[in-house]
């Protein structure tokens, strides 16, 4: 018997990095949260303590500010790809990088009805992802939505399931439906236009949600995760992690008071769950796409 | 000496509760975190744990509940008032009220470009919230707006501050200026149009923002406080805390390039934090308005 | 009808400070968050952005490290009002302060039994705090404690509560009692044994929830501040914040089980809010020890 | 090309239980987060909403509850193990079953010195976790600690890495080195003392991280791992995620001031973040033990 190192990497998490580019009066703000680890012959670090294949985390970090300057950063897959390729391609024992970026949205303030010139809001808690992998020569980009929550307050169902001696739920025909979706699609090919399939994407999913007639959440997944893959060749797979945020109705009867449908407590925890995996069946293989490490 | 029992209150804090209101195929949502506190006569409940006074806080949170059904929630200070002269004005020991909402907004989802009738998403962080407190034969509400995070990348300067031992930082005469809005207002008179008045408060405010050049974020504070005094009569007085969310312009000079106000850093803590009152001379008086306790 | 400029601070919030003090090869940690808060004569720059009165938040920050090394730290409250006494002392127009200062435990590591000379584990959420007040020439001091969560799993009941049309609670005489105490008690006097003040403070507290019948948490609540203000003349007044953290008993029946309070839902929201201040009766006045501004 | 279901599970997160064993006066108190999900053939719900293989996540949760009394709980991995064969064994289409349970810590308060028969404290932010994974006959038990932060004043030093175009870091021979503790090890077998283990893999590391001197980050995670792997011959594997919970030492020169590693700022964001696995080179083959899905 032996003790060895197995998988293993290192990196710089949730660098805040925000730009401004001037067009004229009209500035263009991005606010992106980005998190780079490198992988590779990292063993003399682990076992000695001998740092010289360690590229410093404050390095990574002020390669991805200097990277902001150097050139637009456009859209996030690409700025994933552009920093994990330099990692890889300037340090020998560096064979292989993760670069996550999540970008968080601003709107422009109106005044007197008009979009401002350099004044913003923020949008919210929803931001759009990415997970860049580069091995060696091959590159994976996994994109995504998270913190985006919706809600139906009717058009769900929830019925015929099994009771066995620990069932006590009702059987509902009329039910709200809230979710916080954390969506994830691995994308083929990287000469893509980025922008315009994360909105696309993020279209049809809130439109599958809003319009298909739910008889399980696990259903409404599947048919987000088809919808993406039957509108847009240039995904593979998509992964969804869908909590079922319980609206329990309220029992007004102690009252004298009917609740049909009208008043709800919205609950924290528990929380159902509901993960799955909607894929092409000749989808490339995703390599390390979704690896943790 | 004898100690004595001072400032008391007890209910029902973050009672979640969620109303849909059909209007025919198209559904309206009401989601608020209801907060209840009452106080008057507890002496009894503290000194002996006689509980004769103590309308029991999951009472307090039925009512809640039982409320939104009996007639619609409406607007939140409607909803707080209501609630708050039900406590006063049924329970012979209970001389106070205050009541807390927050009220959390949500969009209707675009199918095909229409908003559907059912289907929602969160709009974001930002909540109106109201704090009406009900004292005897007198009511006071205080409204406000909080998580509204905005950012103006230009248009912000500071300089002309004292320089002691201890100070190095550098004047700007172009800086970002972020701020994550907590306003509360106080109210005069209740037979107002809350939704408007809240509309408009906030437009004001987000269009000062935007548009004062800022010499210092206390310059900005007044600027929205004010105003919204000169333009709604029916606001005594305006609180604000405003954090200064700091962006860091990133020292790029190590590799060699100029940043040019293009590249900064999202710094959490520490932050400024400047706060602010905002009022009419001719102010009534507060009363227990702004009271914790 | 003028538009006038009322109380308002300003400063820097949450500076991060940790301190290592080597006594031979022992290291002693301090590991505090401070808040620097600033009021006086400061129109100008709300008014016309004139900063010549606005020591920088930046400024504020330096102040709070440069002091750390000029002297020992020592106890938060001493720290707190040499802060004070400084910011007030050498600005004009600056004629009160109010420092607030988290500080976060760490035990040492055992190894082999024996405390490790410089090896820390973070000892919990635990917080001991104090908010200095400086104003002109008169000090006040509140401190506490904060996130610090109890339980009693029995010695505690909740019955004889008026039952109105909304009241479904049902009578209790065992029931678990928990919560997460926020305590902050006014002192009296500067020349104080910070440390052991707060030792035993806190014992007292413990103990007395412990070993306290609670017919309601309010008297739970009384008893505490109570034993405070008996045992520690240092202590003009306690306040105290008081979620009630329910634990519901599940019930079982429906599986043909009994649950003799062995078998709790532990709920997030709501939560019952018991607030109140206990005080000697010939307490000097608070002064502005309290306001939040 | 057709579209497939791909990996799925769903199940009830975040079930708060707590259970109060009696042992005459004495209550020994258990604090548990049970998370259920449930895996198998679930193509019908997904793809036509037919539920008749969907164990409700309601009755998933009743489980939990109801398993807490007709047994004692016992260790977090034996409650896990039994819930998942019931899972696994009772519903036909249900092969697979991951029990995810994190146990919170309480204390006993003393009162005059002794331990209180039912009156406790909670003891801060460290949990000990179990992962358990049923798949068909074959049992998995990942088990971890969440939420140990540690810290060196001394004992650590960072130098003899790579410097480019974008490398600022100054190398040091003494530094802070602090992070917080998510480790999980995988057991070989399942007739384990897991109590004593966890105790003791706790120890082993907590000590290994106080007396290791540091070169690296990654050398005191390894040396974690590996002192875990010789000591307890019932782990094939350790992975460990150490956050490099960054102290900067403040430039207190323009104040005049030497700061010899005394002043430390406490950054939050950006931080290192180390990852790595060290396991024995004849360790089984981990199945599905770390999936996630």
């Amino acid at each position: 018997m032996a003790i060895t190192l197995g998988p293993n990497q290192y990196g710089k998490a949730e660098v805040r990095l925000v730009t401004v580019r001037r067009d004229g009066p009209v500035h263009h703000l991005k606010d992106l949260t980005v998190s780079t680890s490198l992988r590779g012959e990292l063993a003399a670090t682990h076992l000695t303590g001998d740092n010289a294949g360690v590229l410093a985390t404050d390095t990574q970090k002020n390669t991805v500010y200097a990277f902001a300057k150097e050139a637009p950063v456009g859209e996030i897959e690409d700025f994933g790809l552009r920093l994990a390729r330099h990692f890889t391609g300037t340090q020998e024992n560096i064979t292989g990088a993760r670069i996550k970026i999540d970008e968080h949205g601003w709107d422009r303030i109106a005044v007197g009805g008009a979009p401002h010139d350099h004044a913003f809001s923020r949008s919210g808690d929803e931001r759009r992802t990415t997970a860049v992998t580069v091995q060696g020569d091959r590159a994976w980009v996994v994109s995504g939505i998270d913190g985006l929550t919706l809600l139906k307050s009717t058009g769900s169902e929830f019925h015929g399931f099994p009771r066995d001696q620990y069932t006590t739920l009702a059987e509902t025909s009329d039910r709200i439906l809230a979710t916080a979706v954390t969506a994830k699609w691995r994308y083929q090919g990287e000469d893509l236009d980025w922008a315009a399939s994360h909105t696309e994407i993020r279209r049809v999913m809130l439109e599958t949600f809003a319009t298909k007639h739910s008889l399980s959440l696990q259903q409404t997944l599947y048919a987000m995760g088809e919808a993406v893959l039957e509108k847009r060749p240039e995904v593979a797979e998509v992964r969804l992690s869908l909590p079922n945020k319980h609206h329990f109705l309220v029992d007004l009867s102690p009252f004298g008071l009917k609740n049909d449908n009208e008043v709800f407590y919205a609950a924290d925890r528990p929380y159902g769950l509901i993960e799955g995996t909607i894929l092409r069946d000749d989808a490339e293989d995703p390599g390390p796409a979704w690896d943790i490490h």
